[in-house]
């Protein structure tokens, strides 16, 4: 059976959630206070409404049964962000995920019951600023606090050597997860073909090592 | 010697980077035209300056010199954006990278020159989407429009087997990168040690067969 799944904000961040989720093969119902909003989003999903999550009789004009999941996107308005995620815990929807401006917001929805939360502007920021660090990263995407996942141009002193050869996970306690060439990704790496200058690398290593390929 | 950026507008993600680039160990200037912005961030960079980017004057007393690289993060000021972004190319930055709020506007700062254009509310909006869509999914990153890593509780028919024993490279063209249990994350995960319940893997393959790990 299709998941469904409300969607409280449809602003970019939310209408991306939104599109997602439908576009994976489930039942989304976006809820948010401008109309004009709604009706940009409208033709993406399976339902899209406008209601205000402060007045209790907009929420239950919405019907909102059988829930699998609700998605909370407001940061520049806290108030219907913290009514939004009380009225989904007092539900009983089975996972919760919120969007928060700041820390102080953050521990606000935890405390309320929110299953998990996400920065997104922190998050991509932070992104932004390894990747800018040295444009030979291509990107940077922390897996924990000590492990990364690098996307990076083949070291110039690595080039004509063989994975095999540099003995990598040995030498410097990285994995080469995947090559990037024109045609794509390929995932198998041989280990015995010489890396040329055209390849990018994937790489995942704890961030002491990774951030020695820099230099 | 230490790289040099400015960053124009310090939001939430424009904070980030700023944050980052200069916790990297390179200079950074911050201008914004809100000045407790500029005082939330004064402590964190380098040099910290309230200008308005429209004003020719304002950006002449920045002495942007010697700059490595420039980040432009305002979105909903576009005619900010879009000066900044031509300033920048104007001054010959060696790398300039903004961020859009839509496809128009990050067309208009492509055209401008701008070398990279990021879209941070609609790539994690994408993200969490995805992640959403199925708990056992941690964590879903598009590497390229065809392959992603994801982050995914080990599938209950995995567990008791081996990696080698699953010789998933050959059934179904993905490759596990990592484990990850309560200690942290293992890169060079044993092939011959059997599966167990508490662990999350790290996979990199092409979308349509990770998605077959949800069914």
């Amino acid at each position: 059976m299709k998941k469904k799944y409300v969607v409280f904000g449809v602003d970019r961040f939310g209408a991306a959630v939104a599109r997602t989720l439908e576009k994976g093969g489930s039942q989304v119902i976006a809820v948010d206070i401008d109309p004009v909003k709604i009706q940009q989003i409208a033709e993406d999903v399976s339902y899209a409404m406008t209601a205000d999550v402060l007045d209790p009789e907009a929420i239950e004009g919405l019907g909102l049964k059988n829930i699998d999941g609700a998605v909370i996107t407001m940061v520049d308005h806290m108030e219907a962000s913290i009514v939004s995620a009380m009225t989904c815990v007092d539900r009983h929807f089975p996972y919760i995920l919120a969007r928060a401006k700041n820390e102080v917001h953050g521990r606000i929805l935890e405390k309320i019951g929110v299953d998990r939360i996400v920065y997104p502007e922190q998050e991509m920021g932070t992104r932004v600023g390894k990747f800018m660090d040295d444009r030979d990263f291509m990107d940077w995407i922390e897996l924990s606090p000590e492990y990364s996942l690098v996307e990076v141009r083949v070291p110039e002193e690595w080039i004509g050597k063989t994975l095999t050869q540099l003995n990598l996970r040995r030498t410097c306690c990285f994995n080469v997860v995947g090559l990037k060439d024109e045609d794509g990704i390929i995932v198998t790496p041989d280990p015995d073909m010489p890396l040329t200058a055209n390849l990018m690398m994937y790489i995942i290593g704890h961030n002491a090592d990774l951030e020695k390929i820099k230099q």
